[in-house]
């Protein structure tokens, strides 16, 4: 048996490992393009930031460990330039030597990732545009940042000296979890930091009133953010620093330019090879990571794979179902029946001191599928027990099914117990769990670490109410036409209140129903909406048409613009 | 429809609320003996430590709240001294005017908790020894340590004042959560602690080895620990301070004595109605907290409960179940068909720096009840990507059925992600998820948070691995016999080396494999127990009989003593 993969980072690494320890008689070759495999891509923000300071330590495993501990044939700067796969053959080129040789092979494995998208800018090639993929990239970056750049250097008329400045203006472009770490890295760096995203929000994934959340951490930090208009070029001025030219007709000046508009899966390879690529432009596999050549596997980035939760096919260029993939595809190829159960897309972004996580589907992505079968709550629980010091609001998301209860998928974010909350998310969502097996959750609590009720617990509470019908759910975007009722107390609305709102007091509502319209739906609010729901029982039960509107006034922060 | 609610904590109160939401009209009156009702007792060593600074910080909710918001006949300072099933009334008495009036209900909700257990010792009394279960006892425990004690005073004999000392010394009785959580926060207030417990560990939920870590912690903060030694009395010295006698015959002299060896449910009137107590010695009640008479429901610490892994029944005095208790005993009032699903016993106590958390059955558990259809696995992987800083090692144990694959248990330690890999464990157990789920779940990753295999994936994959049959599994203490082999590399023998075990680094295996023994079962070992899983797969392929021992010189370290 003889197996090529043709990458060496995330998933072709995972897949060559784990082919050696389930098959020592193997012969497998594993090349990679660049100079370097197994390396952790996802720190290269962090390295350039300084955060990890030595690029050694984003070398997970060498070529020489592949060779000695696994005894895989492992070749760096060797690219496959050429697939027969009649012959069952691939042409590699020797990037130092300049050779090419050709080497057969019983089962083929492609793991070429995905590419940085570079779309054909004027001025794309300046010096000082930078993507951020590999160690090299981290590198030049650094080196970049490091050396001073002859953009905004003078001579000193004093001293007649030319002073070389470093750079001290960034414009990044495009708000996904690359960007957005690059900016955050920046920022670290003493940078001023411009973000330009062509889309409405930044992080793409998220529900845009979260996205809101997160643009107000950028704000905060001072990075200046320049949503819905996308770049048209750039240009060098005269000085020899960068312009970013934008569609809308602004120039932003800046003397690095880092690219994170999003990538591409690598599929040249397997067009090379004839094999079928999906709608989404990833090379089509079965649960085996099969293409649709039989002797052909692929995995990574460059591969579609089937939502967990829509079933839909979808591009998930994360690391975590990268390593299973990889996994699975030396399981098959061992004889194995092991199965890729499909993305949640579960996954986590630092913004500076806060954290944002998803899992499941987003209610645009379910909009979009024309799923009407679905409600959303937001909550904003403490991270933590409120009387223990360091406890931080969460602003959670839940989207789950009102016909089975089922949960469908959750967003978080936060200062504190974001990763925790967003993994029992993930583990209840795998498990196919109901908003009501959330509410029983028996999850960890002492004052330091969670609550006596999680908000997880929280979470499954919310929406038992609703689609036990003990709170009809409403939302700000819907409550025209009702009459608005707020039951915070007098000092929170000299802070902040909503025109319009009729004011009670819940200690004081069940002395006043007298005050309350019966012909007309009554939608209740207060802080976070726990006042409000028991308001709303109180309502209900006294034969009152109400609605309980999820988040109270801490989602209105988020869907009414200030 | 009138119900009446002795004990207005955790699980009284939660009730109280719940039962007010789902039924407006009914009369609800709930009374508590203490000063107090819905406050934080999990809060009250830190309070004691200083941590959380005001007391008023523990009051989660007032009596006045109570009566205004949820219109409750809360009563505080009021027990229950006489119950009449028959009549289906209470007998209640006011602590302040000292009068007894009777109350009729339809259904009586028993939520008394359990009471910190007191030996009947000889010096019990003493002044300066204590319980921590309300917030009198810590505002006593809070002036003593700060008014300062005539214990350890002495006359200046330049002066001529009386210098009156601050407490100095601790000794903490009992090594379960309250005493560890007392230990810790007494140091933090630098107090010199000894921790005397009868057992032969701390934390006896814990299985032995993984206490072991625990009790290093101690240790490593000052601690003096007394383990195998219960307590045998207390004496006042010549001069004010105390003295703790221990059955070994040891005298541990103390300022202040912390008593913290367990609680014991509340059960005088239970037994006053005339209800099934259970043989754990807690009230018995049904899925739906109702105790052995249908009109009189209990919740709380009070009553034993099914333990959601082995259908034993146990005793759990933790919040979060309490509360899930007390919204389920509400709901059953209320007509509906809510159900405790039984408790996992997921918790998790702050120890220093580090925290320790569990889930679901210990193997000693599991032992006691004669099971041996299960395996335990031993890991110790990064909280998150090693390779961005701050990242901790985690001491992991995982318990699992062999025949089918069900997880069924497990304990987490470590400085860093421990709450985030506990509640993973326990929404998977809950799920009664297998450890393929685990190996397949999509957690979320970014360097600062995780690892693209996240240690609860790692887990997963370890026991599948045996479970499958690709790697026979070890532990230390079944060695005897085998050939023993180091796979680790020379430097890391000379730092410490495992008498009569064989070196043969991994990398050099394949070529040296004429040096192993054919005859003799080969248990291989290395660090963390990776290098000898590649190892062992080396050696199986090649005819070997071999086993992998869990965890590496990482369990040896647990399970030798030194």
């Amino acid at each position: 048996m003889k197996v090529i993969i043709v990458g060496g980072v995330a998933g072709g690494a995972s897949c060559a490992a784990r082919l050696r320890r389930l098959d020592e008689k193997a012969e497998i070759i594993m090349v990679e393009r660049g100079p370097y495999v197994s390396y952790a891509n996802c720190g290269l923000p962090y390295h350039v930031g300084g955060v990890i300071e030595q690029e050694a330590s984003l070398l997970v495993a060498t070529e020489q460990m592949f060779r000695a501990q696994f005894a895989i044939d492992c070749r760096t700067r060797c690219e496959v330039v050429g697939i027969s796969p009649k012959q069952k053959a691939v042409e590699l080129k020797n990037h130092v030597s300049g050779e090419v040789t050709t080497e057969k092979y019983d089962k083929l494995v492609l793991s070429p990732g995905a590419a940085p998208i570079r779309p054909p800018l004027p001025g794309i090639d300046l010096p000082g545009i930078f993507s951020v993929r590999t160690v090299p990239d981290a590198r030049n970056i650094r080196e970049w940042l490091e050396r001073g750049v002859a953009a905004g250097s003078c001579i000193n008329t004093y001293t007649g000296f030319q002073t070389v400045t470093k750079p001290k203006r960034a414009v990044v472009v495009g708000g996904g979890f690359i960007g957005l770490e690059m900016v955050e890295n920046l920022v670290h760096r003493g940078l001023e930091v411009t973000l330009v995203e062509k889309l409405n929000q930044v992080m793409p994934p998220l529900d845009p009133e979260m996205a809101r959340i997160v643009e107000r951490y950028m704000v905060k930090h001072g990075v200046r953010l320049e949503l819905n208009d996308g770049v048209a070029g750039f240009q060098q001025s005269t000085d020899g620093s960068l312009e970013v030219l934008t569609s809308a007709g602004k120039r932003h000046p800046a003397d690095i330019v880092i690219l994170a508009i999003g990538v591409r899966p690598e599929t040249a390879l397997a067009k090379m090879a004839g094999i079928e690529i999906g709608q989404r432009g990833g090379i089509r596999v079965d649960e085996q990571m099969r293409t649709t050549n039989p002797d052909i596997f692929a995995v990574g980035d460059a591969v579609e794979v089937r939502d967990f939760v829509t079933g839909q096919w979808t591009l998930i260029p994360l690391a975590g179902p990268a390593n299973r993939q990889g996994r699975i595809a030396a399981d098959v190829i061992a004889g194995r029946d092991s199965r890729f159960r499909g993305t949640q897309g579960t996954s986590i972004c630092q913004i500076f001191e806060a954290a944002i996580a998803q899992t499941g589907a987003s209610e645009k992505i379910l909009a979009q599928l024309g799923e009407k079968d679905f409600e959303k709550i937001y909550l904003y629980p403490n991270s933590h027990a409120g009387y223990y010091p360091g406890a931080k609001m969460l602003a959670i998301k839940v989207l789950f099914r009102k016909s089975d209860g089922r949960l469908l998928g959750a967003q978080v974010l936060g200062e504190d117990g974001v990763a925790k909350r967003i993994d029992s998310f993930a583990m209840a969502l795998q498990m196919r769990c109901t908003i009501y097996d959330l509410e029983e959750a028996e999850l960890c609590y002492a004052p330091p670490f969670g609550s006596a009720k999680d908000p997880v617990n929280f979470a499954g509470m919310v929406a038992a109410n609703i689609l036990r019908g003990d709170v009809p759910l409403g939302h700000w975007d819907s409550v025209d036409g009702g009459f608005l009722l707020d039951v915070r107390n007098p000092p929170e609305l000299a802070v902040e209140s909503v025109p319009g709102a009729f004011n009670i007091p819940l200690p004081q509502l069940r002395a006043r129903l007298g005050e309350l319209p019966r012909d007309r739906e009554i939608h209740v609010f207060c802080r976070s909406a726990q006042r409000s729901y028991y308001a709303t029982r109180i309502l209900l039960q006294n034969g009152f048409e109400v609605r309980n509107i999820s988040g109270g006034m801490l989602s209105r922060s988020m869907v009414v613009a200030k």
